[in-house]
């Protein structure tokens, strides 16, 4: 960045914004964290957002099977949303939308390929809601309220991706999307608009939202094309082979470079998994790619030709459960069983978190006595991100005024932010910043981070979305580490047992040992009813007391620490269940609003 | 490998063995995984074993402490044990002893620092059993049986490692132990021997058994020392602020590094973290070390010095929770609050599985507002085990006749298989096996392999030891994932209801909406009572009726499938207890023989 472009003055905001602020830029996902992206633009009384991503859970989130952005915030504006538009079809960029879409009721505008994969998992969620799609391309430019929309072609690992820039009143906001620089791309017209980017900055851009996944990578991201002549290598190398590729189904320059070496070298495909079938019908249909007619086989034709005939492009790079290659390593694919004739190419990295998936994998896969090409050893794979000599040459182009490094954990973000300070961006005007923060514009075209806004991770279990508040969390991961040990006394209005005690367990050590450990038990609860007999304690207190007593006993003799419920039945009397009220039963947490109304019923049992 | 070496002839056994047959190598633990590792090497009546170490649990092991190699076989044969060798004090090699040894009562070999860690060990796993220690050092020879068992010194990541080799009446059998080619060692002796590998290779070795680890890595692993001479170009362009470095605790040369660094530039080190301080202590005990004197601190005394004249040596280096730089980054360490003048240097590289632990710490710190140093950015950190141009060296060395990979995961054998291929073993000299697998040598030297022994893992859990068959640890996932609903129902003998239902949860969306799901989960249990009272279902079934009843209903209703356990009282009748005898109970899992036994209890409640 040139002192000259720094003296500029900025476009200052047009007309009168009454009581409302200028503009704000409001990310409600994607800031400290790799998924879940989604930030809003709002100026006056208009808001827009782009991408309405989910996040694969982490770790730690038991039983959990996404997370999605919390928008609150858009739902209590939602009169003021003029349109959610989509960079591109990647989950962590619409994969919020079933859930969010039909809650706040805007139009969704997204290139021909991002929309078709957005109705497919509307489909797949049986959403009765019909949304209102628009299709959008590079080029193009939309009016949503007092914005201005536009579309600027990227690179990316996924067809048809953009960069969206926002004409605001107060200066033009740029977001990269996800996107790289590749220079020779598959297909010619996929590459970034390098030239669309740089007569932005002619025009001069106030604020650049920049994707910083790659921040931490020197150098330049390779093409995508580079992955075709490794394939070729591959085909040469092993002509006496069968070739099983592994890739994400969603890269569709992936597949469509199998397709064309195969072709070359005369092998059939035969595709495996539900999404690489899905997304390459997807493709054909929407005319993204053509495919020779007699490629494609099925595992029946498949059957009838010598192995080295034949290529078979499958899901389970990252090594997911009942995915394809999985099942194949493990023996258990109902189609292929692999062997010492098979040469199985993983044409993708582990995603953070996946890596001993993926090599668990790979050695299920030499076990199974295979070859096997993966990670960086023969360039079987790149990386759909900028790598940072890309991240300086968009700053180059677009000459921000303002930087804001999105996309990433924070020190992908920290990176990002160092490496724009490097490039003459003053360090006052780079915003690191996380969820729910809000960068707001003066009317001086000043900007500085303001006020919060409600933000927060929704977990989605099932039909079920809830903030949650860690508890059901923290109550799994206590299983998981301990188990569980219930049991249940039945008692007569004295608080004398009137039948012998009931015990069971799960994943406890306790299953295993439970003929041992039985007295133990007994002598605690017999102990804990004393105390209450005795009026030591009193009988609310009863559950706690007998959880207590266990704990205390197993936890001495067998260093052993299963969860405990205890349920309690007092016969003969009214108010009976009062023994069951406990004071663990007053930390329910507090339930997300949207989920299902309570029942009236006021008492917990 | 020569040609002129490959036609040498084998030595042969000398003298009769008997019925018993001649060599065997056994490995139990080590292949195919990375720790637990344990290799037996018998000859007639007579065993030695090399390293009993454990291995840190995989993430589906939940609750597991960590896992011992199952060492039947040798306890089955434990009379012909003439001890056990300790290449190095590290877990992977001796964290099996405390429970291991007290079993097989043999004495134990090792080097001063390594038979120091193990006393440690012992002490704290408060065993009574007293071993028998003997120390070894490079140069040495021991007989033990019919063999002589030899020691040479290797470079690693830890002070006083060895290899081992053994003269057996077959031949000359070579483990590498862990090691590198460090050329300029830290500590000048502590360099891998070369000349005397080379003296035991013109001698002839038959077998060598080497490191894995690195084996898909290229090249040369760096030395040591480079670390301390990164560490000094940090020192001196950080002078204005305190740097605080995390570290492996067992790696005395970092340490040392530390501390020589920190007395050049002037500043004090202050020791964080239980396992920092106690190899610090253990290696100024047993002179492995000298500081100088005032250099360490105190947490008082550090608190009077300014911070860009401290140092903090601290443990984390993988994100352990609860470690010094965990509790750091989380503004939760008692003495040290870390901001913008600090400077975090994680002298090490996550371990596989532990990287998004690692991850986790740095955008912690980054939030923290400090300046972190991390991953191969600055050379920080070098590993232990040998590249792929090291492994040649040692194999060109010691020109083994045979060769069998050890330590590490399947592909990392697989690689370095390929590497002794290409370097000119003939593909039928190597074997790459698996635990338990037996390698043999006939009485002509002829090498294949044989019959397996019993193998396996064992898994700690708390006092626990067991290999649960799957059962525990599946039963685990399950709580983990869905979490489990306790039911208890009181009847009367004609199977009717005598009290309310008795209902909790643990780890279920039940309990987010229990008030909700109740009538639910009544009409489920008053279903599955009126199965049992009309006779469509006998009463032995009832628990699997009401588990059945209640999952068709909720998992129809909220796609939430908890656990069920259902505890039934029947009052007033005898034989009540077969109500709660479900078929559940016959799947208790076979006990591992060496629990504690079962008493005389025959049947499950």
């Amino acid at each position: 960045m040139t002192n000259a472009r720094r003296s500029r003055k900025p476009r200052v905001a047009a007309g009168a914004v009454g009581s409302k602020p200028g503009l704000r830029i409001i990310p409600l996902g994607g800031l400290g964290e790799v998924g879940k992206n989604l930030t809003a633009i709002e100026y006056g009384d208009d808001i827009i957002v782009i991408d309405c991503g989910l996040k694969f859970p982490e770790e730690e989130m038991l039983g959990i099977d996404f997370v999605i952005p919390d928008v609150r915030y858009l739902a209590e504006n939602r009169t003021r949303i003029r349109g959610i538009f989509l960079t591109h079809g990647h989950e962590d960029h619409i994969g919020a939308i079933p859930l969010v879409l039909p809650r706040l009721d805007v139009p969704l505008y997204g290139t021909p390929l991002s929309v078709a994969l957005v109705e497919n998992k509307m489909l797949d969620a049986r959403a009765s809601y019909k949304p209102r799609y628009f299709h959008i391309q590079a080029g193009q430019t939309i009016k949503a309220g007092c914005f201005e929309v536009g579309f600027i072609r990227v690179a990316h690992s996924i067809p048809d991706s953009l960069a969206i820039y926002v004409r605001t009143p107060a200066g033009i906001v740029l977001h990269s999307g996800d996107f790289k620089l590749d220079m020779t791309p598959l297909w010619g017209e996929d590459g970034t608009d390098l030239a669309a980017l740089a007569e932005l900055g002619r025009e001069g851009v106030m604020l650049l939202l920049s994707d910083s996944t790659n921040s931490e990578r020197s150098g330049f991201t390779p093409s995508e094309s580079s992955v075709g002549r490794s394939f070729e290598d591959i085909f040469r190398t092993h002509k006496d082979r069968r070739i099983v590729i592994a890739a994400f189904a969603s890269n569709l320059y992936r597949a469509s470079q199998v397709f064309a070496v195969a072709s070359r070298f005369n092998r059939h495909v035969m595709l495996v998994g539900r999404s690489m079938i899905s997304y390459v019908d997807l493709a054909l249909k929407l005319g993204y790619m053509d495919i020779p007619s007699g490629l494609l086989v099925t595992p029946q034709e498949a059957e009838r030709l010598t192995p080295n005939r034949t290529v078979v492009l499958t899901t389970g790079s990252q090594g997911e459960p009942f995915s394809g290659l999985v099942l194949m390593s493990k023996g258990e694919h109902k189609q292929i069983r692999l062997g010492e004739r098979d040469l199985v190419v993983i044409s993708a990295t582990p995603i953070p978190g996946n890596e001993k998936l993926v090599s668990n994998t790979v050695n299920r896969l030499f076990v199974a006595g295979c070859d096997v090409i993966y990670e960086r050893e023969h360039a079987v794979h790149v990386s759909g991100h900028a790598s940072r000599e890309e991240q300086k040459i968009l700053l180059n182009l677009v000459k921000p005024k303002y930087f804001m490094p999105v996309h990433g954990e924070y020190r992908h973000l920290v990176r990002h932010s160092q490496l724009a300070a490097e490039m003459g961006i003053p360090s006052k005007n780079i915003f690191v910043m996380q969820n729910g923060d809000v960068l707001e514009f003066d009317q001086n075209g000043k900007g500085m981070v303001g006020a919060k806004v409600h933000s927060g991770a929704v977990l989605v279990d099932g039909m079920m979305l809830g903030e949650f508040e860690g508890s059901l969390l923290r109550e799994r991961k206590e299983l998981s580490e301990s188990g569980i040990l219930a049991v249940s006394v039945v008692l007569d209005e004295e608080y004398r047992m009137v039948d012998e005690l009931q015990i069971d367990s799960r994943g406890s050590i306790y299953g295993f040992d439970r003929e041992h450990m039985r007295p133990d038990v007994e002598l605690a609860v017999e102990r804990a009813l004393e105390s209450v007999r005795s009026g030591a304690v009193d009988r609310a207190s009863l559950p706690a007391e007998i959880r207590k007593k266990i704990r205390e006993s197993i936890g001495r003799n067998y260093r052993a620490y299963p969860g405990i419920i205890p349920l309690i039945s007092v016969l003969g009397q009214n108010g009976r269940h009062d023994a069951n009220a406990t004071p663990k039963e007053a930390k329910t947490p507090r339930r997300n609003p949207r989920s299902r109304a309570r029942s009236p019923r006021a008492a917990d049992v």
